[in-house]
């Protein structure tokens, strides 16, 4: 495959402008989506100012609304909170570009004092309660869960860690493990199917709890020993 | 507290043997639980010859019948596979000794064709399900459920690693958390209550799913970035 162009809904949160921001670093196109095209244009102009800021080369991050985007990426990440998220993947129903892989982002989470807790849905994970959702022509994967927003947004901030990714389809997700390795210190580790979900789900609520637990924004997960 | 006494059950499987090893290394006194008093005795034997083999400073590893182990150990660890949990867990009933905690480190996995799957008790998690069955008077924490057991055992290999200790019984966590601390290059992460024990097990049917993946027995979760 040729260079991939990747989308990313949701780029006005720290996960979102945080991917948004890495992948453009490693010179992909990137589009961010929103439900305005405004707006996506916006985004994308804050995140290229980000970026010129930091010095480093990138590839200039595009803005479009979101049907607009999921016509032209062969990744769209979503990375919204899950509450909104069932809703703006049936907003993009028939916007696919043929190929094109869905890649779950989203954590369920419920914050109470002083602690948090995965949100279970119905469907046993977020990532299945998407499937539930999205035309079964379009294959689902889940990546980036686990990474911290302001790791992930802080771009000084060598990422030095682990991604969990998993999905039904392997052609799809063999894809999105190459795709996700081109960004410098991560690594892509292969958890197996949509049923990993769950426990990559909760992974996100346990590192939370940590980082407030130890008083840090930064813990992330890596695994030593398997001399990948 | 003066030096806490630990009991395993399940000194026959390399979890088992590796977490006694790993404690008697730490000058702390160790028993070793069975059905049978002589089995237990003839394990503690075997793990006594293989840290002389090591040739490390050690506290002799005593064996003891599973109830007259309880009866004296500050820590009771259940290292058995899971469906052997419930009935050793029932059979301790009334014998553990006054302000002993008891750590769950069991995890129900089926193993499948080319794939490991956790299998989730009615209760929510094996903890819960242990819970259940466990006189409420005695704590039950969870811990080193992820550590893999081949490098346990080998204890030429250093850890390395984090392990996850949760349970909703504060001080017994804590005096736990000391515990698992005294392991060299072990860290225990406090993750929360026992709602923390499904994401747990998870993690462990994921890290035998990596393991497998990349052809390693060696894959431990460590969390970078904690400040801790």
């Amino acid at each position: 495959m040729s260079d991939p162009t990747v989308g990313i809904i949701g780029g006005t949160g720290p996960q979102g402008r945080g991917l948004a921001m890495r992948f453009a670093m490693t010179g992909l196109p990137v589009i961010v989506g929103s439900r305005q095209d405004g707006k996506a244009r916006d985004i994308a102009e804050g995140l290229n100012g980000a970026l010129e800021k930091h010095g480093r080369p990138f590839h200039a991050i595009e803005g479009l609304e979101n049907r607009a985007m999921a016509g032209k990426a062969d990744y769209v990440f979503l990375t919204v909170p899950f509450e909104n998220a069932e809703r703006t993947v049936e907003g993009l129903s028939g916007a696919f570009r043929q190929g094109a892989v869905f890649v779950d982002v989203t954590v369920p989470l419920r914050f109470g004092k002083g602690d948090v807790q995965l949100e279970v849905p119905p469907e046993g994970s977020a990532s299945r309660q998407l499937r539930k959702i999205l035309h079964p022509s379009i294959p689902l994967c889940g990546a980036g869960k686990t990474l911290p927003a302001h790791v992930l947004e802080e771009i000084s901030i060598p990422l030095d860690c682990d991604t969990f990714v998993f999905g039904d389809d392997k052609a799809a997700k063999g894809g999105l493990m190459e795709l996700m390795a081109r960004i410098p210190g991560l690594r892509p580790l292969d958890v197996g199917g949509l049923s990993a979900a769950l426990t990559v789900e909760g992974m996100t609520a346990l590192l939370i709890r940590l980082n407030r637990r130890y008083k840090s924004r930064l813990g992330r997960f890596g695994v030593v020993g398997l001399g990948a």
